[in-house]
């Protein structure tokens, strides 16, 4: 089958790789009908990972399958579903309390929990920008969609980035009749503005310096603070009279960058810190890491990030953190799409065939001609 | 009346001051049976606080009511009471929400929310190492108690030390059946010890490296951990099977020590987060603040501390901060006290007469003689 | 001034009664802008009650203050208010805990927990179907609104319907996804819709027989199921693929009639544990006494509701109940009413002077002329 | 191999039966050890059900894993385990949300969600009292245990009742300093007192007529209330100083006793109502059924309970119900045993072979010699 393998830094191509095969009776093959390319994915395209040469990447997948294992009972072929980047055995101690972004089996790197399709460190499993994907415990991992192609690009949203940019909001404890501050506009964080409303929100900040992100913000209902017009906490305090927001989201992480361009990794958490009110609580779904040789500040690289603990512990606060456990959320978000009531597919930029891969990955990594959110259709 | 002031740093004084007198039909005043010396006080008896001469301290009273102004409807002379060390409205938001730590009234000073009694920046009232206390609100902030003198020692916690303790378990979110780290065995952890098995926590790990503290927290069932035996997250992970604890307290704050003797801010931190497994959640109620000239680093001074912010983030931890509303909590302590499950007088060092305060605070700062927690009695 | 008094069984008057006046410190004074006509109230027109001749009507108030006592610190003459139909103290254990609809001081009836204005067994508060109304400890209670006028038909529902509807969302922990039944499409049930969706449901099912009210249903987005069609719990449970809803809301009481015309207690709690699926929960906002004499059965008169509960046994279902504590749930309604996000004012059918008040109970209580809610403006 | 199996009303015989084979990759095989006779038993046994001769019974099972299915992966043969008596698939959307106990595959009967090992329309799934048993989805439904035979009588509880006592605390949302009503002091009841102090109560009323049981209540901590010596529900609010328990267990179900011998199926309800204060929540775990033909009263035979719902609603009481997804608990459960801080062993009664089956069925439906919990042991 084609798929989309790591080649090098800053080199992906699209070729020809063995098909996947069921060899567990839980195992299924999915037949990837939309396959997106994730901001994260950048990070191994750009050379700053362990990943293998020849790893088949993605791991925002959805499609219909193709084959079960004679232990599969939920799904047969013909179904069409979304597959959450999280792989979860679905009875370890963390899959059963729902954290399958924790899981204790799927991922064998020393000290790290959770394993993924297509990526560095989590697990040995392909990634699904390909025609083809294997999906272990498939009872567990899938989410049965509508059959048809209603709402394919809402749906793929599914996989990852809605579910994300939720967590954010439900770590937030979004409440209705909330001020919510979302740092961030890429495609979690809008998505994030959107879930805060779904979650009954009253008003969200949208925050970022890239008016033509700021504009979809609007789109969803958001305000927007443009970061360009000065410190963003004092434009949300402001706007909310001196109180500050009710809580917010980190939808950024420690690559952040100052207006000026500078790298500051503790940049979004003290301006976070400072737009919430005391006692409000902090989402934080942007990216930390223990461990980054390519980061900003000798700190950063060992994973310390010297952000204001001392106000937010003046101000009571209180942090989530994490990747998210995708099937949490899924299936009422799924729902809701189906209902009408999201509409996620709002951020897509890009529609493209799996062969066009190499060069979407080029210029998304180059943030040209408006790429921020790429679908790839295998079979177009 | 007498009273303990501040005179200077390293120099308290008691001396006549006048009586406390209703002003407002919401106060009350009491006479004052039992106060406690915290060790947040050895803050401002250092001079390391802007505290004004002539302060009177104490902010853990309990006592008896002597007067009542004529809107005070739950309370009247002769009833004994514990007085929560916040002093709150009660109609503000943040009183009503149950955060009677950040009251937006009864503090004036700019950017922090919530009042004290007898305390550097936290409003302007007077404390309680005195014969008697005024009491704004008194509808709102007293709890009554049975009357005499039972329990004496045990109630007085109910003002600051045993709610904080609690809340700590409480941010932790300990749960039946969970295994607790507990980072400090001063008076605020050992009493987090006692409180983790009140939730139902099946193990307790008490982590510190005074021999003599590390056997009280044994006397409330905690597993000592020395941290003279090694690293002590290694040892709480080992003496896991390798999977840490579920969840956590600090009852350190940032002026923590290595058993080296240096001092450095993010050290317990950093054990927390190493110490708990991925999802688990953590308690801080150890002190951190967002200014502190003579803090240990530069970052510090200005409330930055550079933790493994990363690797909470990769194990998706959660974390709670701040003072604690004493009220949220002290009403159910004290039925515990009651009923005789509850014993936090188990770590009483020492009860005085208030005459003797300032060898008492002398004592104390110094850790000479067994002074851990001491009880002033005014009338004694 | 003038108010709308309680004369006889079907029987009101409006009269020149005293002018209410400051007898405590913690009073407020508030001079009605819109008072409103409960469907509660007609239990009291219809002389079912104990209420006393003479009685001053109206828990459903909104209006701007006119005077304060010297220690109302929250609010000045001129601000502008809704006031909850709970008369609460603040400072009750249950108050405290946020159950200000069971406030332990406001009602001296024996057995019975929680007060309000102008109704019978609820204290001794006159209501504010009039030119004014004393508020007591009106810190705790009064609600501060927007000044002007704006919005005034939709913030008079925050005294009580739209948090009471809200309150049953909540009791039935409606979730984002949720698919949702909601029995009755009154003027609570309406708002139930309304609040199910805020909190972001999916679909709801809006309940009812009367075409009118459906469609008003409709307009909240909810889909319309028409008793008069069947079996609504068969209609609920086929719309959902025969799974039942995720949870449910009932929001009529024991004088629920079936189609045939005839009463029957136990009918909407019948309805509803088979309209929603195994281990949903069931938020009842509908009214069910302890005794009424007029109760269409021997039990029901003494508050016995034979419905099948050994069915919501076996679906392991869970039920919360009981008067809605309004400040639990009005600030966050207001702020979403002045985002925009929230229009309870649709289901407004009539703006009338209060000297029409005798006009509007008759009609309303015949359901005719379309008088389904009725707002009255004391000073037009 | 050797099992209990269910002949007619009244009779049941140790018979040798076919032994459980694995036919599905995730099936296990489990060598039992001990099986207790569950009070749910006598229900068959009485031959009130509907349950088919030669079924093999036991739903409280505990043993060592005998053989492993292909695609097991977390047990392996030698490892002791215990079974819950739910049978569950792990991957459908009950299962999934932790409610094991509503399971949508493993019981094929009409509009019944869960099934269960050896029991009346809970499925095709035979039971453990016998030598070995048949475990279907083996690595969800196992729960491990420490090697050995270490707290067998204590580990053996943990595969019903003792997760079931502890789920009715749950629903009754028991916390740290409350008081609470448990009514019932059979195992389950025994266990709920033991369940309300391991979370923290401060006094927890066992409520019975039986003083053998009472006093297993105060081994427990338990106050013992007698009903012997009047309205319970009067007692429990004369202990309270008039306020009422904070919250309540229901552990008797509908075939409830007056003092007099007379079977009122509401009674147990009533007197929940009366004991708990406004605002309280009970957990009822005492079983109620949608039809039972040998019912006390007509209503109750069509599931029917005419209790006072409407003073219910008046206290704005929650409810929860139903069958304990004992897996939810279990683990918790299992690991305060370990820790030596739960003994829930102390209401065993008889520990005998397996051969003693009939004539402890007898001698427990008689409630003779002291027979209350029974533990068989087939390799005794």
């Amino acid at each position: 089958m084609k798929a989309v393998v790591y080649k090098d830094a800053y080199s992906v191509a699209v070729e020809e790789v063995a098909d996947p095969a069921i060899t567990d009776p839980r195992d299924a093959i999915i037949k990837v009908t939309t396959t997106n390319i994730c901001g994260s994915d950048l990070h191994m395209y750009e050379g700053r990972t362990n990943v293998e040469r020849g790893k088949v990447l993605g791991h925002e997948n959805m499609g219909v399958v193709a084959e079960t294992g004679p232990a599969v009972e939920n799904f047969r072929a013909g179904d069409r579903v979304s597959v959450p980047f999280n792989v979860a055995c679905g009875t370890c101690r963390n899959c059963v309390d729902g954290w399958t972004s924790f899981c204790l089996r799927t991922n064998p790197t020393e000290g790290v929990d959770g394993g993924a399709y297509g990526y560095a460190s989590m697990g040995p499993w392909d990634g699904g920008q390909a025609e083809y994907l294997k999906v272990p415990y498939a009872d567990f991992n899938l989410l049965k969609l509508p059959q048809g192609t209603t709402h394919e690009a809402d749906f793929t949203m599914l996989s990852d980035i809605f579910p994300t940019a939720y967590f954010g909001t439900d770590l937030a404890k979004v409440s209705p009749g909330d001020t919510v501050a979302v740092y961030g506009s890429g495609p979690v964080g809008l998505l994030a503005v959107h879930s805060a409303y779904l979650r009954g929100a009253a008003r969200v900040f949208a925050i970022d310096m890239h008016p033509d992100r700021l504009r979809i913000a609007g789109e969803f209902g958001g305000t927007p603070v443009n970061i360009a017009d000065g410190d963003p906490a004092e434009q949300v305090i402001e706007a909310t009279g001196g109180i500050g927001a009710d809580c917010g989201v980190e939808a950024v992480g420690y690559q952040a960058h100052e207006p000026s361009g500078q790298e500051r990794p503790e940049l979004v958490m003290d301006w976070l810190v400072r737009s919430v009110r005391a006692t409000g609580r902090l989402g934080v779904v942007g990216v930390y890491l223990p461990t980054d040789p390519g980061a900003a500040t000798k700190a950063a690289q060992d994973g310390r990030i010297g952000f204001d603990y001392g106000r937010l512990f003046q101000k009571g606060q209180q942090i989530g953190t994490g990747q998210c456990p995708v099937k949490r959320y899924n299936e009422r978000l799924r729902d809701l799409i189906i209902a009408g009531r999201a509409t996620p597919s709002k951020i897509v930029s890009h529609e493209l065939p799996l062969s066009d891969a190499p060069g979407a990955y080029d210029k998304f990594d180059k943030r040209v001609d408006g790429f921020t959110k790429v679908l790839l259709h295998p079979a177009a």
